[in-house]
């Protein structure tokens, strides 16, 4: 086993990922049921953007509550972002960049709402010995 | 692109995962709070199990309403698991199952409760050209 990286080299690692990893699983939540699909996501430095069909459970999960929780990576090289997503109408260089990331444009198409997700808190752990100083970001600032 | 799976090699691969896979992605939620986690799991041909923490959120939703959504495998070739958990206290041959599996032994620790995941929806797909075909187990039956 490695031995655990600094806060530093994971908030390295963590950023790394937000620019250059194409998909997220995210998790939203109506009541007690949860939703779980995995969707391409747009990093603009300080928040990351999705898009999906505004009838699907994920977007009316966001729409109605604005709670999200991704993660980027693997089981054994964990990044997970807890976040509040609101609907907006991004600019052109977020548009841009989300259909060169994603491999699809949603402002060309019907019903896809963009939602811009704030991250509030950031994990990132390997192995067990990281999971004690796995927290690099709290209450939307980095640590 | 390949050719789109047929039904009967997704149940095949998606069996090959269940059997060999580590980890799992785990969303359970409360009051529209998501959850969301990796944790190791075992199959025993019919249902999950997994374990973790009994103060843990994962544990807590899980108790409290019994939802889960997991994912296995990466955001590409999907293994998307909707099911019913319950807590068990699980036969001695799931016992040491889970403990070759998984790496630990909740049946050695304290207010670590096994949780027995039934799935009641499978859907496997990995380009956009199998989402059309990809349920392969409806109310709990392999189509």
């Amino acid at each position: 086993m490695d031995e655990p990286r600094t806060r530093e080299q994971r908030q390295k690692d963590t950023l790394h990922r937000l620019e250059h990893a194409v998909d997220a699983w995210v998790a939203t939540a109506d009541g007690g049921v949860p939703c779980l699909v995995p969707l391409s996501f747009h990093w603009d430095g300080a928040a990351l953007y999705l898009s999906t069909l505004e009838t699907n459970p994920t977007a009316r999960n966001l729409t109605a509550n604005g709670r999200v929780r991704l993660t980027l990576g693997e089981t054994r090289d964990v990044v997970l972002i807890e976040g509040v997503a609101s609907v907006v109408e991004p600019s052109p260089e977020v548009v841009s960049a989300f259909a060169a990331r994603a491999g699809f444009d949603p402002s060309k198409l019907a019903r896809y709402p963009y939602f811009r997700v704030e991250p509030r808190l950031i994990q990132a752990w390997r192995e067990v010995n990281e999971i004690a100083g796995r927290e690099i970001m709290r209450d939307g600032e980095w640590i």
